[in-house]
């Protein structure tokens, strides 16, 4: 039966390197390849339960996710499972649109994970509470709860709601409407945050009837869209708190015979890989998904690696992206 | 610490249900929520380790994916993990885009999960094929391999591209086209054997000109369109063998301004959810996948359980959809 010493024989590394690689340490990912391809051509297989009673690990990551039809999840979901089989790490996955959120932080205690990467949470429930208390390593991604004692990493969504306001502003729109997300997301609250306090200091807030609130669905959308569009004075511009409502504001802008963007300009947010689409064409704020999500992946095994290190807050910066539903040139303001 | 009698004594049932239940084995799906309710209130977890060296079992199920970027592919992975919560597993999942296949067999040696679910597979590996011989529990959704010693649930794409076939020749279309997913996989491979057979058999046959193979992506479908929409004697009529392929299909008409579907039909296969979102109306073969994905889970638990059962084939039955995206009415034929 082979050993870690034939692999590291062949891949030309020391063992402790093969070991540090295989329990998800930090080694180079041209190493940690290496390794990998050593150890499948030589038929290692680590002994896990063997490894588990020396480090206490279990080398199996928690992901919870939720709302996998919505294709921002599916993006990160593979981002991770990529960055997590070239750590060596196994993913335990659950739906917390099942019983998944404390199912998760249960595996935890019960040892069958090391540790739990959130990309849905919306607030600091009592289970995560207690499992932070106890040192769990838990890292949130995406959404993020202010103040809470783990590691986040997340988009700066205030300043893409921002950039927003600023593109409208600059190309003299009038008339401007909001479709938010449930406002129990961090993401949905912090993009109406830097939008409507821009649209607020330039001297035209929004009004209260041109601001809706409902799921970040195509559906929501597109009834969103078709009420906003059928009262009186319709927006000239919708920005759209994440690009499924988008897809279902441009559904109802063509329903409603509003031609996009002569009458009407539709903005998203995210800039998932169909947003560029011909049949969508959509400007949108672009959140790097993949490496938010690798960046999740590896706070989580530093983490467990070190769990009394301080917390680190990740913002990644966003950016907009200027297809065919506006006219206007990209702002000039980052 | 509260035990399984607990839980018995509240759901109303007998210690041994609880048990049942909480291994995955059969009870209703009425009698097992009540049994993870009552283990919720009490606050039962159940010892699994303990209960591995009782039973061999770890209740945890291997998922192996790939492709999460087509949205078939998280719509059936958010049944699964549904179905399999609800059931008391735990899911391990891994992305064959990375090493997943040879992983996820090797898991079950290894006795970190009880056996394996593959969504993607394209052909009997070795790794594959050792596993089926030393009886390892293994289901093949989706994708299927003929003759292979497994259980397998997918929908009949044979009979699904015999009525698309049925549907272009009684409305008269007498240049068509297909442009097929990777001949590698059976889905792809079926669809094209009942649509070219049917026409063939019409006195209508395919030329090769008009049959273009590629990835299952909105990509290819746009570029095959473009080259079909751009050669003498254009089709007004293409099948594509999955959604993904027919929305690069409209956009790629839009773009060489052929109206759908005055100039040309289009015709989809999977009817994921947004195939039915008015920016693409499109007709396309409907597949059961939520149910598909449930079929197979439990085929999964039923062959834990069971290791030496019979194999079981299951093919469920598929329909057309007719939408904007073609102008007939639908098939007399089902």
């Amino acid at each position: 039966m082979p050993t870690s010493y034939d692999v590291a024989r062949l891949a030309g590394v020391s063992q402790a390197t093969v070991s540090r690689a295989l329990s998800g340490g930090s080694v180079s990912a041209q190493t940690r390849k290496k390794i990998l391809d050593a150890a499948k051509a030589v038929g290692y297989v680590p002994n896990m339960g063997a490894r588990a009673m020396k480090t206490g690990r279990v080398n199996t990551i928690g992901v919870v996710v939720a709302d996998l039809r919505n294709p921002f999840y599916p993006e990160i979901l593979d981002a991770l499972t990529c960055y997590l089989d070239a750590a060596g790490q196994k993913v335990t996955l659950w739906n917390s649109d099942g019983p998944g959120n404390d199912a998760a932080l249960e595996a935890i205690n019960a040892g069958s994970v090391d540790g739990v990467i959130f990309t849905t949470v919306t607030e600091a429930s009592a289970p995560l509470r207690a499992a932070l208390r106890r040192h769990s390593p838990v890292v949130l991604i995406n959404r993020t709860v202010e103040g809470l004692g783990c590691d986040q990493v997340s988009s700066d969504n205030v300043a893409g709601g921002r950039a927003v306001a600023d593109y409208l502003l600059e190309n003299d729109h009038q008339r401007i409407a909001f479709i938010g997300g449930p406002s129990t997301a961090s993401t949905a609250r912090d993009r109406f945050l830097g939008f409507s306090q821009r649209l607020a200091d330039a001297g035209a807030p929004l009004p209260s009837e041109r601001v809706l609130e409902g799921p970040f669905t195509h559906d929501f959308g597109f009834s969103a869209t078709t009420r906003l569009l059928t009262a009186d004075h319709p927006p000239t511009a919708v920005f759209c708190s994440n690009d499924l409502i988008a897809f279902g504001a441009l559904d109802a802008a063509r329903a409603e015979r509003a031609v996009v963007p002569d009458d009407l300009w539709i903005v998203g947010y995210d800039d998932i890989a169909m947003s560029a689409w011909p049949a969508f064409d959509l400007t949108t704020v672009h959140q790097p998904s993949g490496t938010m999500a690798e960046a999740g992946a590896q706070a989580l095994l530093d983490r467990i690696a070190s769990p009394t290190a301080p917390y680190r807050t990740l913002t990644f910066r966003s950016h907009l992206v200027v297809r065919g539903s506006t006219a206007g040139t990209a702002p000039s303001t980052p």
